[in-house]
């Protein structure tokens, strides 16, 4: 299996919450940025504009076991494998460089739809992208 | 002239950041819940959904004198006055209520754009919904 | 079993992507705002200040049916069950009014620390608080 | 004077609301994380955990000619001056690379305040980062 993809996080004021610690929604979004650059920002503007097809979170199961900080730089690391032909199923983790252990670990799954919000199978673009990560 | 529009916003520990106290940027999200609120969400689901129009801020300028906590129950007081045919003009305040002033002040500037972007007049409807207020 | 802790969410601007529909993070947010109210903000104020004792999210699992929309005025509906001596499960659901199914369901599990971080039992407020939920 | 510090930030969905656009509020985030690179991260935390201090917002002015769009790379060019013993000004744009003119212009004033919140005059090393700057 191909080594994860790995996307940089810094963690700023905003990122944080009264604890101190990220707050927990927080790590959703990070999961997202990280795979939008697995699949190709310019990918994906591409055939949302052009083909009006875009991608919904179906799914997400998220364990949390040591919270980031406020000037962390953290790792997202992500794979992804096709589920069905209308499902891909990313495996992501945040990582402090050089800990035993990722801090949280999530699994998501994401769907294809179209303008109307209809479902639709994924992509072949998709499938490709998703099969060389 | 008319008693300021109130919109009661709760704190909740999304609200915060690592000072224990509310994250600059939600004030901007407090006072535009609030222009919503006075505007009228249905009124503006429907100017954008049937027109094509929609508000976008023009220009925003803050004082923050003091900061929210979590649990805080605070109060966003709001008028408005138009400020051209092309510009409504918003002074908008957080107060904790009881406090002897507002915990931060800010004046908004909103206009109207088509769907293309494009600058429009404020629709008359927007006008006698700012002149009521 | 009794009927479960009601909570009401406006959709803002702030809450929609690109899409038209709430961003998927989101849903945590609303999630925990429904927590706090469910346990009782002033209560958890006071757990914090007084007791050093916060809540973290241990594990979210969330599934997503359908999208609120800009405009949509959402129920959060949320029951919570002690899972052991340590952890409080809830499983909550985000509801159109009058829709035949939730939008979105979810199981978060939150545990309490203290103020180092390290994992304590559940309050006997907390435990109590539960029970009567 | 020195060229402005460039910090690039990448629009990813969560910034875009259903316009389309970046959400007006989100460039006070970005701003605010140029102006930590700026400061430097880590001399961010050690001020606040070593010595106490942190910084708070007292004034923005924003002004928003066009929005950046989801898929979008921005630059966000700030300069800094002392405004006072107690205040430090940042000027701030958001720019498309190769465009004409700024998207959004900021004028921020940061305060320093004491762990009670109380204010103090801004550290020499703060003031030197800033001169340096």
């Amino acid at each position: 299996m191909a080594a994860p993809h790995v996307h940089r996080v810094q963690i700023y004021y905003e990122d944080t919450d009264h604890s101190g610690l990220v707050y927990h929604a927080n790590y959703l979004k990070y999961f997202e940025r990280a795979r939008e650059h697995l699949l190709g920002v310019d990918a994906l503007v591409r055939l949302f504009e052009e083909d009006g097809i875009g991608f919904v979170v179906y799914s997400a199961a998220l364990k949390y076991r040591e919270g980031a900080r406020h000037g962390d730089s953290i790792e997202i690391r992500s794979t992804v494998k096709p589920g069905s032909a209308y499902r891909a199923v990313f495996t992501q983790e945040a990582w402090r460089p050089g800990a035993p252990r990722a801090l949280v670990t999530g699994e998501i799954e994401l769907c294809c739809v179209d303008r109307e919000g209809k479902l639709v199978r994924l992509p072949d673009s998709v499938i490709a992208q998703i099969e060389a990560a």
